[in-house]
């Protein structure tokens, strides 16, 4: 049928994003992977030998240092990720949108990932963007002074910020989240932060966790008896559930190397 | 009038934020102020040497380290500026949000600051989004290796940073702005970021650029010529704003000082 070709051709949704890392594509993934709905990976879809485009071209182009927009009227995007949703934008075409917190807001209500009334809704985002920060100080560790220098040109900077990081930062973020969980045990059993079920604040969440534990494994596990529902029930009981073991063993997850997420061993704790 | 009364003692908004800087907490107000929408500015409003309630110490309890959540039912917050809202809350109690950019979206309907349909909806989202890591990346500038300690305890590392945001970072907002208000031009006159009228994020954009005139006097003021329409049209016409002049001679509006905006002079550039 040619519908269904075009359907599966061209999905609503594409993720304009760096090819071949997780980094904070990683985010808008977990939610399409969680809500079985199809996306295009458009860079890592279309790699440069292919016969198609470029799809990292495409990603480029729509951040370029020179852009003023793009012909469907979307302002330019400061940076990847960014997402394109056919139809939705003005007049029906489509609506290309950035900032990722921005994505996992857009994507909550359609993909039924954003709790389940108004009050959660804020929650939700609230969660989300928390880890978020926490994800952007996990960066900041092997970047501390220049995001655009080696991390070997401020290897002292990070083993300092890394250390703040590992003594101070990372315990108040893994407690609070400890405190929600548990604030919200009643309803979500230890395995959701908002409510009965799945979020895109629990996605987000588990994906800075298994991060960090590539990242710093020796601290992680130090700290997991600090924060037994988040170590214990949260992130065990996501990782095991049925799509995301699937996705996990796909080609779609791509493994952690020179992203946000980096295993240096002088950064851990010794 | 008890009612009228009622109104002026108890607004339904009230900020929840450190007292005596602008901070964070500013962005929020900023959209009090445009609405012309009455607010409590907890901390600010109830000095400790006040016969009431200490102010601050109210901010405090909502994030505490030990928190698991109000009386009310909302979860912990991590850190203020936190908004609590009279009645929005599960069964008609006071909802307690927290996180910047989750404030300003849940203000932004009912405020009438968030665009006109929903593709600018989003677009005002991202963009104030992309201000407040503008914002952020300015508090590294004087701590960017470990947030509780003494600027002068890592002023090295700062005199780097400061360096590297004002010769990479900067210019590359500053062009992502400009570009944005040039795509706009047609309905926006140079004037707003989206569409043809004032949205959050014209008040978070401007509140960053006031803050950066601030910190950073020399770069603004070389920088100003690269982006004509941010500088000469987008932050004088904002500044000019009837409503605008009466809040930044009033005492609801705090100097800069010790908050994210720090005048360092040899942070900047010589």
């Amino acid at each position: 049928m040619a519908e269904t070709k075009h359907q599966r051709t061209e999905p609503q949704y594409e993720l304009l994003y760096h090819p071949s890392i997780p980094g904070r594509g990683e985010f808008v993934r977990l939610m399409f992977e969680a809500a079985g709905v199809s996306y295009a990976d458009v860079a890592n879809d279309n790699p440069p030998d292919d016969s198609g485009p470029n799809g990292y071209g495409l990603v480029q182009a729509i951040s370029s240092p020179d852009s003023t927009g793009d012909d469907d009227g979307n302002p330019p995007a400061f940076a990847p990720p960014a997402l394109r949703i056919r139809g939705a934008g003005k007049d029906g075409k489509a609506l290309v949108i950035h900032q990722t917190p921005n994505l996992l807001l857009y994507l909550g209500g359609p993909l039924k990932l954003a709790g389940s009334d108004e009050p959660e809704k804020y929650y939700v985002n609230q969660l989300a963007l928390t880890a978020l920060d926490l994800n952007n100080e996990t960066h900041d560790t092997h970047h501390p002074v220049a995001v655009a220098k080696y991390y070997e040109d401020q290897k002292d900077e990070a083993l300092k910020k890394a250390t703040d990081f590992r003594e101070n930062r990372l315990p108040k973020f893994l407690s609070y989240f400890e405190r929600v969980l548990k604030h919200n045990q009643a309803s979500g059993k230890g395995k959701y932060l908002v409510g009965e079920s799945l979020t895109y604040a629990d996605l987000t969440l588990w994906q800075v966790i298994d991060g960090l534990k590539f990242a710093f494994p020796n601290e992680m596990r130090h700290r997991s008896s600090e924060s037994p529902l988040l170590f214990d029930h949260f992130y065990p009981s996501l990782k095991n559930e049925a799509w995301m073991k699937k996705y996990l063993n796909s080609k779609r997850r791509k493994p952690y190397s020179m992203g946000v997420f980096r295993h240096y061993p002088e950064l851990d704790r010794q």
